[in-house]
């Protein structure tokens, strides 16, 4: 339900070309608008009267086209402009206030309110009466606009070259970052200064081949930045529809950024058919890091949920054949008997088992078990299906079927078998990035999922996609990602996407898009480790845009415990792994390590069990990109809460309990690093701690490096549970 | 029905270099096979004692590639080798004769023989250890060979780069071609020589920025050429299946012509895994022109029938709402008033209709009597559907979506009305070329064509690939037509595929592929006209390869009499028209014109009517490549012959009956150009002559340029028939 509060709408109909002027609901945010002398649209953004922004151009440059006609000779037309960047006038302004709330089918609050003043800028270019509006909605928490191109006689369609969308920054500021690539967000983290990033990625690139950055001062967004006066700004784009993943060059002379737009095969950036509109450019702003946490920006800008019924949404808890595979003691594959594996063609049933398959009925009913056991709702498993043994580096077209069990995974029984448990399967697709085969057979592969009743579908795109010469994150590509998310919703199932575009709250509209990876994901943990500030930073550009599989809860940290041969290690402490429960919220959370990891740490895994994955409040406490995070969340439809830091380096968190229900007593059960817990060496010393907390309580706690802490609260209600425990 | 007369196989084990000799059955055609110093394969080929093909190198050119493994960084793998054209050696070679006959489903003939002897060459490469293999099958009429790679470990997957096949002429041939392209096959073609090929492409492509061909002595397969000696040489592919078309590049200084593979948005040429193979490379070559419109290589080069059930598959004569677009009389859109379409959104109930839009119920209802009427099959109807308005040249996506009718086509009632009146309905899918959107709708549309009983669908790829970057002819996008093939067998649909990639006798294994335009077709004498040879090249060219939806049958030449903004003029004489139902044999034949047209000739129309689709013997009567050809055919299932002739120039035709039954006399009714007849001036001149004939008889006839001539023969049944009929 959408409660719409409050909608002014003033109309100033005058065309002009004095700048014009809009204010945030609270007065902080300024934005100004104008046209430059050549008719270039600029604006600008002020936070509590400091710039943020300086005056940035706005425009989108255009391919020139021939004059086409079926049936005819192709003729060069004479002068088609290619300038959508230049030569305005206003024709007319528009301001609107809206404050409104909204309640998402999941997320990290119960009730959104999306409150914003608006300005609607109609410009006409002069010579060739082309219309473009620029659509600016101020928030008190930042702006977001975008480029919107009414349906017009004179531009029924138009392809982009680029879009020429300015961010200028007032200074050299500190950046959180990856480098622009057109087919991997799987980055390390960078801090740096603006003026670093180029020496950086030229020296990143030597070392890895697969990194395709197209210019050594290209990033990704969801970016974090911070003024030298203590300004946090995020860039990023809001919904994400039919047009290539925005990402940002900056002049590291100037400090300007300029979108930059994942091309197709051919270097364009989007073929355009009028009504149309770009994503929301987002600029968050605040001089309070937990603001930008905080933010809804992203959510709001999205529209409404398109799905008429959406009872069958649920948040997930779950636990998976995965790790096994992650750290190479078992494998996806099944045998090594076949140089290759020729789908429908390859039978299985006639090659030897190499023995190190994961995905077997009777490993899959262990998971099961465990499941039950401990109160989770589902199982994944990767590696059931044929085809895992020359799925990766060989632009395989027809490389899955999505629906083929290898011999020792018995769909049926193991059907049977969670439902006796009340647990639900979650389907694995890998689809290779062999976009057409997995279109050609998601029809299918989602009616197989419904009639073994699994819910929602884990779905990847490793590798370089085909048809050959597109990229991850263009406009088709793009496409693809939303056409498996809505066909996924006529089957009523719920989509994971990994290596998918990141999000930019697409989730809103089609909830059942209950994660994304799209980042380093705690896979890396096995892969040679992330350093213990991504999961500080993660929070701050990539979760920007929607929520995280980010597969946390790793108990085990020395992974050659598991597989001798992986000498890789988790930088974390076993505290920090259940704070991020909390601190990376997502509707779908993995225990992503092994059950028999877990039946060591009980006392600790029970925080797993326990804490909540959809959310009626969450309080940012805490926060400094890369640094620390302290977020307290309450749990929908209860009142319980949870609480969970984690911190890059030795911190000291302060917590005051005040977001609690008044008059009411906690028990709180902390969760946190031991004094001598660290990272590297001592990962898994942690303490459990009861106490009782009320509303004025204050607790101080040390989290170490690559540490945190974790917290459940729940209502006392027998007296006799308070006994022995202390009061703060 | 397979009958497998004969095999002999020798198996010669020794590893040799000392040269191979391989003799057609009849001896006529003699291909040597050696290895060079360099271990290059090397083919020649010879007819009666002379050099048809000099020493020829054979070989393929890989693509290197990096060590990607799944989960690490990627590393530059040392010393791949991307030569799969030397230092091979001889392990083996094998010998076989095949002696079968085969019945098609339909044809040219009722039966084919498929006798060749055979020689498998199997390379191992010296260094690499790679195995590949030639296999060389030697026809009576000419040689097909083929690149074969085994399973192997060291060779799981490869990319081509390029296939080096060479074709090394004797000299500077006279040939009839068109040239290289990626994306178009309708052209007219030039005869000319070898030599004259640059320059005529490079005047041609100034004057056209459509044609886009990649060298300047790139041509296309199906290739004829002629030598001065007379020998007639047609160079094209078999069973072009997961691969990318071949072209010809020409060296015009040696006369030896490469294989140019089409490739993808990347340049690569082919993704191939082991066990595969390219196609049939063939060299068809005779002293007889007649000799290569008979010859049955290119169909018994490609694999047995796959379908279990065929009997859903009947030949179609037909008519359509379709001329009166060609022409201009009528439009495919139904409005102007919308900048642009969104399907899905665009509600064509509220626009106001053009009054132009020729696919209405009521004159389709008209198309449906005309054909009942004169015992036509089916109707097709293009424009049918909704999306026309901008389909062209804007490279949009979702450009249609097969299922939706315009308003004021009436889809059940005209269902209803065909069904009554006998017709069957054929369904028009333009895709515009937007391959992943057809994918997308393509089961609803063939259950949409089930439910309202379409038995068969023109499909066409006009306009460029989406995905962007991809050519027309390209492996993934040859794999596309395959599919849409394959899925309409599963709905026992046939397929008549415009803009596809030329057909390989495909046809054999899918014989519901029925027909194929994929050369210019009938259309452009609406166009600006053919010239008068383009029908007497089509047949030693294009139609090598499989049947063409040719659309002939066009009795009104002036098409301003049709639309008087149109002054194309059709450059061929009626009796020429009536000629192609014969010389250019397909199982589907349009009859092209409009029903008003027809009318006015009803005397020569009975020739259209009566026609036969499907055949049991032809008999190549007459033949020069672009000048003439003469052939008899019967009538499959009965004891009726037809006879067809077309003229590029003057010509006088003689003719000898001996094909007939003996004993037998036939009523031969003559359909030939008046002694005024032209083309330009005088093109409906045409006179009807009917004599009687018997095996014994013999015939002159003179056509015109552009002219033609064409018979019915039926057996006299009743002796009154004979009155006052003339003996030959």
């Amino acid at each position: 339900m959408r409660f719409l509060t409050f909608i002014t709408i003033t109309i100033l109909s005058c065309a002009t070309a004095v700048a014009q002027e809009l204010f945030s609901p609270n007065k902080a945010l300024k934005l100004s608008f104008s046209l430059s002398a050549e008719g270039t649209p600029v604006y600008s953004l002020f936070y509590k009267g400091k710039e943020v922004v300086k005056p940035s151009r706005l425009g989108i440059e255009l391919f020139s086209s021939n004059e086409v006609k079926f049936g005819a000779e192709i003729t060069k037309k004479e002068g088609v402009n290619t300038s959508l960047y230049h030569n305005f006038e206003v024709v007319n302004t528009q301001n609107t206030t809206v404050d409104e709330t909204w309640q998402p089918v999941w997320g990290e609050s119960q009730n959104i309110r999306n409150h914003y003043n608006e300005l609607l800028v109609s410009l006409k270019q002069k010579d060739t009466h082309r219309e473009m509006n620029l659509r600016f909605r101020l928030f008190d928490d930042g702006l977001g606009f975008r480029y919107e191109f009414p349906e017009q006689k004179q531009m029924p369609y138009f392809v982009i070259k680029e879009e020429r969308t300015e961010f200028a920054m007032t200074g050299d500021h500190q950046a959180w970052w990856i480098p622009g690539d057109y087919d991997t967000q799987e980055y390390d983290y960078q801090q740096s200064r603006l003026s670093e990033i180029r020496a950086i990625n030229q020296k990143r690139r030597q070392a890895n081949l697969a990194q395709t950055g197209f210019s050594d001062t290209g990033v990704q967004t969801a970016l974090m930045l911070k003024t030298d006066d203590g300004l946090y700004i995020n860039l990023h784009e809001a919904a994400l529809v039919n047009y290539g993943a925005m990402h940002l060059n900056l002049n590291d002379k100037t400090f300007v950024f300029q979108s930059w737009i994942t091309p197709d095969a051919n270097g364009a950036k989007g073929y355009m058919q009028t009504p149309a509109q770009t994503p929301w450019r987002t600029v968050i702003v605040s001089d309070d890091a937990r603001d930008i946490l905080a933010s809804d920006i992203t959510l709001n800008l999205n529209e409404p949920c398109a799905l008429a019924d959406t009872s069958w949404i649920h948040p997930m808890k779950y636990v998976g054949v995965w790790w096994e595979m992650i750290t190479g003691m078992k494998e996806w594959s099944y045998t090594y008997d076949v140089p290759s594996v020729h789908i429908g063609k390859t039978d299985y049933t006639t090659l030897k088992p190499h023995g190190k398959h994961g995905a077997t009925t009777e490993n899959v009913k262990k998971y099961i078990d465990f499941a039950a056991e401990n109160g989770f709702d589902g199982v994944l498993v990767e590696g059931w299906n044929i085809g895992w043994e020359d799925w990766f580096g060989h632009s395989k077209d027809l490389v899955f079927d999505f629906q083929t069990p290898y011999p020792d995974f018995d769909i049926e029984a193991i059907h049977q078998y969670a439902k006796s448990k009340g647990i639900k399967m979650i389907m694995h697709h890998e689809t290779s990035s062999s976009i057409r085969n997995y279109e050609r057979f998601m029809d299918k592969a989602y009616q197989l999922m419904n009639q073994y009743e699994y819910p929602a579908v884990k779905s990847g795109y490793v590798g370089n996609i085909i048809p050959r010469g597109e990229n991850h994150y263009s406009q088709w590509v793009n496409n693809h990602y939303l056409y498996a998310i809505k066909k996924a919703a006529d089957y009523r199932i719920m989509v994971n996407a990994h290596e998918a575009v990141r999000p930019t709250g697409l989730c809103r509209t089609y909830p059942n898009l209950i994660g994304n990876e799209s980042a380093r994901g705690g896979e890396y943990q096995a892969f040679g480790g992330s350093k213990p500030n991504h999961v500080c930073v993660l929070p701050f550009t990539r979760l920007i845009g929607g929520p995280m599989d980010y597969t946390p809860g790793v108990f085990e940290m020395d992974i050659s415990k598991n597989n001798p041969n992986n000498h890789s290690h988790c930088n974390a402490t076993l505290a920090n792994q259940l704070a991020l429960y909390v601190t990376m919220s997502s509707p779908l959370q993995m225990a992503s390590d092994l059950p028999e990891n877990y039946r060591r740490f009980p006392d600790a895994f029970q925080f797993i069990k326990e804490v909540a994955l959809d959310w009626s409040e969450s309080h940012y406490l805490e926060a400094e990109p890369g640094a620390y995070i302290t977020v307290a969340r309450k749990a929908k439809g209860t009142r319980n809460w949870f609480i969970g830091n984690t911190a890059s380096k030795d911190f000291t968190s302060k917590i005051h309990f005040s977001f609690l229900e008044p008059k009411t007593t906690y028990v709180a059960t902390i969760y946190a690093d031991a004094k001598d817990a660290n990272y590297k060496t001592n990962p898994q010393a942690y303490t459990i701690q009861k106490i009782l907390v009320t509303n004025k309580s204050k607790l101080t706690l040390h989290s170490v490096a690559g540490g945190g802490y974790a917290i459940s609260l729940f209502p006392l209600t027998d007296k006799a549970q308070a006994k022995g425990l202390k009061k703060r």
